[in-house]
């Protein structure tokens, strides 16, 4: 093509093409060589070229390509005591979390456990106390259901002032998968429950048998005994064989590895259930038992770390989700919180489940700042960090569900602030 | 417990349990040591007890159980000339396939492709010929949808006699992902189709340039320029880093590694629509383009090579999918096909996607047949494989939605038979 007809082309790209700066894309004449798949070598010669040789075999369990392994859980101390990995949120799609990348959070490293030697007792407070194989429970009716698991320590380091430089930090420690298992109700329905049975207390099989307190009602509701995820078995570091899934609550509650269901008659006030996993407030009181994840969203593109290579089109995309229902809204204010604008909603919407927003943004490369807002199925609203702050103080770890905010430099680069 | 404990316990067994047959479970007395997390020391006997050393670490990219690598894709011929996988389908869960998982085919080895090289043509019969990154379609407006895709030859060893003996090689070529990508019709606007532009023909960069012609009408309605498959990254198997997922069409005409979409006035009757994925009829003639994938479904537990232990509770589970869009109904027959009922449908169900269903089954110990039938939102039916041969002859390979039949022996096990 010449210059003349690259100018020509030029102008109409100009003229008609809407997403003309994410399309950097080359035009090409209309002399492309003509399309017949048994003469490969006809092919453009602007395309590389793969098909001179046989690609690789078949197999039987994949791995991902090569050239994506940059896309990675991080930790902050990659060690078999207390530790965790945020999932990278910037690279996510959609709202499933590959099992891979799921965020990791355990106080004693991960147990690997035999299915076929694990069981699982339900005693306490019931009429028949049953210790259950895993073969036993997965012969019982199961149900499938996509939900997010959030830590409630996700964002803690950004309560005072902009920490971690990028998604993967600032709320890297949220996942949500398609949980395989059966309801909890349906066991303690079986070995059934005495006068007085009003909370369960969940032990893990793991090296710090974690130990937690859960009101009977919700488990009587819709918590999961779950041994599936994302259409195959739990990950070891999920909890496999066996774990709870308690929808639209904090992540420590969902005891992995669980070996024991105790039904009794109060809280057993365990270490993570008072000196951590609480709240403290302004007044010098904690709050306990803090279970229900608020509602929450956050930009994952563009944000902290990436760059914007150049004005134009750009969607924001980002994910929303809360623990008392389905997201209802996410509002986008691309000028820092003074105009806001309804995202698209990407379907399904699923309650108790991450939802993908979507929202078209055509920079004009001046310094700006990004921000989401989520509102829930209960009429509940995502609030700035004044608003949080001005509740809860800066004196909680947990429960950080601000709005987070990414300022955009007229360089392009994006980083995180509190606005 | 002493004996006579025992029996009392075994009176209220039989009295109260439900799922008793399921639940071989030990029942205990009400002695079971006091739970305290932190003393492990206390745990029950009965236990096993991991509790006593740090487990594993964390990690960037986890990897799945030990315990788990029986479950596996299987190939009849594990090469990098033609060649294909079936999914697990008699241990899937839920209604995603994991990636690592999900059927191949190729027709000629996996070709690896460097995103940073990669580039798809879009030409022909267009106002603006364009040649984009995978950089560029990443920054364009994106969608993520649950949607099976199908081989139109799954099942095709069924038409004479039953021949696969377990339902991975019955049905194992369907599986179900989370995909994302940028809808084609986005890209075809910004190219702008000319008058007489009707047809797309899709090509791949893999060693057999798989090309398929596609009715420029379902490219406008709601194929995807994938690039995403269940959170990250496509798979290379699965045509990374872009295919085409065409939602309820056979599995052939969603190209993968497409590198070349070339708009023209008609189908270019390419090797794999006229020699292959064709359907041969009673008098002669062939169906060809026969794009959607009919109603279909599969009992997956219990299935062909598994064993019923033990008379009682089962859960009898499987998969249902129309090409036609959503399942509506799923019927459950466990004496041969004499009476039907309606089998629970897993939520969400979802347009062009995978929906599990579930159905509660006592089984007596006595030989019968466990059958299902599918009818999606359009009224189609799945018909019986008498009903397909009457209509369709015994020459086809491809499209065989035939109802399944698993025939249980009085001894338990489970074999794939014609009913």
């Amino acid at each position: 093509m010449g210059v003349r007809e690259r100018e020509r082309v030029g102008r109409h790209r100009r003229g008609f093409l809407r997403y003309g700066a994410a399309l950097g894309a080359a035009f090409v004449g209309s002399h492309a060589d003509p399309l017949y798949a048994q003469r490969p070598e006809n092919s453009s010669p602007t395309l590389a070229d793969s098909t001179k040789k046989l690609g690789a075999p078949v197999g039987p369990y994949g791995e991902r390509a090569r050239f994506e392994t940059a896309v990675r859980r991080q930790a902050k101390t990659p060690t078999n005591e207390s530790s965790w990995t945020f999932t990278p949120l910037e690279d996510s799609r959609g709202i499933i979390t590959p099992s891979a990348l799921h965020f990791e959070r355990h106080h004693g490293g991960i147990p690997i456990l035999d299915p076929a030697k694990h069981k699982l007792m339900i005693h306490g407070l019931v009429e028949r106390p049953l210790v259950l194989t895993v073969g036993e429970i997965h012969r019982l009716p199961a149900v499938s259901r996509i939900y997010f698991i959030e830590c409630s320590g996700n964002t803690l380091t950004e309560w005072e002032k902009p920490t971690e430089s990028g998604v993967q930090g600032t709320h890297g420690l949220t996942s949500c998968s398609e949980w395989t298992g059966v309801p909890l109700s349906l066991l303690l329905k079986e070995a059934g429950v005495q006068n007085g049975g009003t909370w369960i207390v969940a032990e893990g099989a793991d090296a710090a048998v974690m130990t937690r307190s859960i009101p009977l009602e919700k488990a009587m509701d819709d918590i999961l005994l779950a041994y599936g995820q994302n259409g195959e078995a739990l990950r070891p570091e999920q909890g496999y064989p066996l774990r709870l899934v308690i929808p639209g609550w904090e992540g420590s509650a969902q005891v992995k590895w669980v070996r024991r269901l105790k039904v009794v008659d109060k809280p057993y006030m365990t270490r993570e259930e008072t000196s951590k996993y609480t709240d403290l407030m302004p007044d010098g009181t904690a709050r306990r038992f803090t279970f229900v994840m608020e509602a929450k969203s956050v930009i994952t593109t563009p944000s902290g770390d990436q760059r914007l290579p150049s004005v134009g089109f750009y969607e924001i995309r980002g994910l929303a989700w809360s623990g008392r229902g389905a997201v209802r809204r996410v509002e986008v204010s691309t000028d820092g919180g003074r105009n806001w604008s309804d995202a698209r909603l990407e379907e399904p919407v699923l309650r108790h489940a991450h939802t993908r927003f979507c929202h078209p943004w055509r920079w004009d490369g001046r310094e700006t700042i990004l921000q989401s807002r989520c509102t829930d199925e209960s009429g509940y609203v995502q609030p700035t960090r004044e608003e949080l702050v001005k509740q809860r103080g800066l004196h909680s770890y947990y429960h950080n569900n601000a709005i987070q905010s990414w300022k955009v430099s007229a360089s392009g680069s994006v980083r995180n602030v509190h606005a």
